[in-house]
């Protein structure tokens, strides 16, 4: 596909601009009969929208998602499920300076490069409201694991410097904070550190953590669609994202075999593992056990502190950027990266069905020919 | 696909277990033209091959690898690339017990789960021989890339604690020690901790990373088929991979934006970059300076101390695995990574060609019908 | 994909159903750089839209399209291009009565039987406008071919037993009759039969043709990919079309080799062939010569005429179709023939690019790293 | 894909020339626990091979089938099952003077545009043993198929004007006769005018008819991927083939509505259809009555009587072709027919099982997470 298609038999395609009319998502592959109304998208769409916390651009935009097909009498039909955010706070007046010169970590140059030109305005589709089209697909993606027993649950795992001790887990506390940590003392750390960042007009990294929990073992092909290659792809596909890593991750890389393998072991007639050091897959192919990976988000390269750069006329200058730009990407990233999880992992179950000969013959006893 | 198949136009299959009669690969859409012999990836498979060093497996396998189609008076035809590459080293015999139970950090539970059984001689499937397909696959990527002025490079940058030194950087010296480490000293390390886990019958990780000079600007689609992305899927397609980063990758999540971003300057007429923290993507595409990343791998699962596990019968038992297996997967690895990312980079370059309609009117003008 | 998106450079995906709040099309893969407006599409819209003439339903659709993305100051940006047309003129209450039965020759039975239920309002997913997202993308894919040199014309070739005369051929004329046909005396006749069948509450088939002129030599992969494989494929997915041929189709079955084979010569230091029975392509390539096909469409299924069929209780019936369907098919569906050969050619071209090393050479030849 | 596969869940990729040292095929997705060895598949590549009747090329192949993965035990392991037939009887001497023109009605001209050159040693890629791969995949598909209790049976439905009559429909005596009929009279008809299509050194083409029983109802995709659409693919992919059509086809396009439609009915608490004039297809998916097409095959190319062309040196020559060629296709053709039509079956089958929830639920409810 030319790109902007991600996914096998759960697949999305999205389109649109930051300053276009209108940025959107096509889902095609759901399966028929999910419940499903703009009331189980809209929570996701809020938790990614810009203006939640004093960190986040003050850009206003309501981001009201639009369901335009695939839902017949409040359940999908399993006909595309096309869904559609109107931009409505558009402020082409700011970027025509930027229309000029190339910002570094932006996409500016490559774009310029690929394509002959660009559209500049509010980084046209490399923009972060990129994701919308994602988050939409993502809940949807989501609510339809859920009725399979699988949850997705994405976090902040570190902040610049700070990082969150499990020790200190809670959940509960991720949305009373304005960085998305669960862990109340490192949201205060991780706040102070930002606040320090932004008074001298600079931003900040972060990652990301993610969990899936109830996946049933057999999820994954053997060989390139691996369970974690293909959310490698996902989530490094996110704008921002530097590193994917799943389990111990880099970790593994220091560690020895006798402390990294995990040791299976009975219990309750089942099979289990003392530890989860390969955060649940083994060979490519879930374990059963919980999937966990981690995203390493890039600081915002929008900073307005002077940053030396070229403009288009091939001449040396400095710059400086304003505009509504978050300090910090990771805490509207989390939405983003749990909506990747949940889109991935549910093509590749889907995917998983028909591996078996005994499976596919239970399925098909009950249709038949007329 | 059926996770078998990678790539879109230039694309490869790859087939074969560890025990079985063959090994091997399909490549299709290979441009016509290129000159093409077995000479040009036996050197490939060569540095894949086991019995290199003290440090890889004392299986004797030649690898050695025959064209069976595609190739026409020395150059490629257009038409798919088949090569195969015999077993002749098969022990089964050592296999049996293994049949019985679950290796930890193996993947034999796993392809039970999703398959039923599985095919427990030498690991079948989920065996790091699959990778020869991959090699010799890439090798012919490589070659193609190197007529377009590319070249791609990997090198083992840590084993367990121990890192390389860019001061002490030194090509040349990586094929004359035993873990292909760029640096005399570190290599004389890695190689003493190695001894010490071999010692304690255990085994340890590592770190390849890889680099890309003379790629032009442009490769990479904005979206979901960043360059990034498909490299961080090819690359975590890889057994034994639990992490990936480009450029400053998980560091980044640690830096501020004004360290971050890289500067553009001008020098003699060209954009060039001051420092280059992104690794050579922006946006997902590339910006034409050097493609920097590196691949994270967990230590080899196969280690002869006591492990505890369960058999197939559902009892706690302790094993101890004995046979043919690698302290260490990233020495031989370093090959694997080099051509996962010639292939996946080939791929994405071919699909970069019809982004801009000047360059396709352009290449049509000298094409004309009957 | 998961059957809604088509193509793999140039990718196409649709959505919508017939009473949802609108239809559209997400087109991926448009080179950047063509000149794009709504002017460009709605006239192809208009030559599918209902109520052209009286062979068609009276709904009234104006179809008015609109662009959401991918354009940026009057040209294409590379990026998705979404189209939307809303549709207007839904009457939900003519169908409740469907609802509860299965039409003869329509989808009403494997929808139910595939998907547990369906959206039976005016056919839903299988609506004739489902067609729309084709026609709006095939007009880009048209425009984009007409700047490379390259035109698409698709007429009516036969409507129930009333076939053009090629002595009488005359393109011009084709707008001026009510069936789109390029001969004024068969379209005559053909008007007469279609007022007989109507006369009697029924329906009629027919037969669209297709030429492509201007297209160079070596268009299509010689194994799957052939351009005739890929245009069946696509010709085939528009609803109601039962057959496609290429050439001389059918009738080649009945000839010989010496009749059938088409002769080289040369012309003007070029080669040229003296008939054109394989209608352009030899082993799934294109020749340089006019590509030519012809797509065989069943009758409307929807007739007023008493029909015996069953209802969801499992009860035999007579039902009596009312509502506002088409007495035939073709005349409308010339246009989409059309769009669908455009998009499909358009994505082999593209694909066709880099089968040569040489070629490869000189297009990267002006390209260079930083 | 690059165009050497097919299929998204059972997917191919075939490989290989003439005249090179193998041709073969790599079968991916092929759900595991199917018992499988050479002797299923080779009785599949004895209906395809030459030398089986007097119409057929006297070149000797035993075309003999290795499989070199993707077995165990006797037991299809749900990882690629590659196959390969060597080449035997390559006579390249008899191919250079072909190597200096172009063949009226073969690939040759278009492999030069496409390619710059080609390999012109029996076809090389363009040769009719690129079937090979398809039938030797086609009878594991097949094998699947029947497990699932759906069978395929193609047929010759004409040779040149000699078409079967349904009256005396009797498949046992098809393998009596050489040119594949189901009716022994028009066997003999067809053979007299096989007979004398040779003695005017001239070929003849054909028409080959494909049922599959025992289908369920849901198979194939509302949009693109109509069951009928990538059929028609499948097999205008096959070289020679210069049409398809389902159902009633062509002739549907002179019919009414009234009479096309086939009306269901109940009986013995079933939905039935008194007629099948759809083929077995109603909006691209099947109904589960049966799938009957046609395929109309192009006269062999390759005749000794003298046709003019061109030479490579742009000169008008005229030529007569000697070898080993048959004078018609479509006996050999009926077994790829029959094996093209279970592989795409069969890969829209496995694709059409994750398309309802509750059919999901039921088949999740039996896996568990750990």
């Amino acid at each position: 596909m030319a790109g902007s298609t991600l996914g096998t038999l759960f697949s999305i395609t999205t389109w649109g601009e930051s300053h276009g009319p209108a940025i959107g998502v096509v889902i095609d592959g759901c399966p028929a009969g999910l419940p499903l109304s703009a009331s189980d998208i809209q929570p996701y769409l809020n938790r990614r929208k810009p203006g939640q916390s004093r960190y986040t651009t003050p850009r206003k935009e309501d981001d009201t998602v639009e369901i335009l097909s695939g839902i017949f009498e409040g359940k999908t039909t399993g006909t595309p499920i096309s869904l559609m955010v109107k931009n409505t706070s558009q402020r082409s007046k700011d970027y025509t300076e930027i229309a000029a010169y190339y910002r570094p970590g932006h996409a500016d140059y490559t774009y310029d490069q690929k394509y002959g030109f660009r559209d500049y305005t509010g980084g046209g589709r490399s923009s972060g409201r990129e994701t919308i089209g994602r988050v939409a697909a993502g809940a949807i993606a989501a609510k339809l694991l859920s009725e399979l027993g699988i949850t997705v649950t994405a976090y902040t795992h570190s902040i610049g410097p700070v990082t969150i001790d499990y020790d200190r887990f809670d959940l509960s506390v991720m949305e009373q904070n304005a960085v998305n940590m669960p862990d109340p003392i490192a949201a205060k750390e991780a706040e102070a550190h930002l606040d320090a960042c932004r008074a001298r007009q600079d931003s900040c990294g972060g990652i990301v953590e993610c969990v899936l929990k109830g996946l049933p073992a057999g999820i994954g092909d053997p060989c390139f669609d691996k369970l974690n290659a293909n959310l490698a792809k996902s989530i490094c596909s996110i704008g921002a994202v530097k590193g994917f890593e799943i389990g111990d991750g880099f970790a593994a890389a220091a560690a020895c075999g006798s402390t990294n393998n995990d040791a299976f072991y009975m219990e309750e007639n089942k099979v289990r593992k003392k530890t989860n050091h390969s955060g649940g897959v083994l060979g490519g192919i879930s374990d059963g056990s919980d999937l966990i990976f981690r995203a390493a988000f890039k600081p915002t390269p929008s900073i307005s502190a002077p940053q030396e750069t070229v403009n288009k006329s091939g001449q040396n200058i400095t710059i400086s950027i304003h505009g509504r730009h978050d300090p910090i990407i990771v805490p509207r990233a989390v939405v983003v990266v749990e909506c990747m999880a949940a889109i991935t992992t549910l093509d590749l179950l889907l995917k998983t069905i028909p591996s078996r000969l005994d499976h596919l013959k239970t399925f098909f006893q009950n249709l038949s020919p007329m």
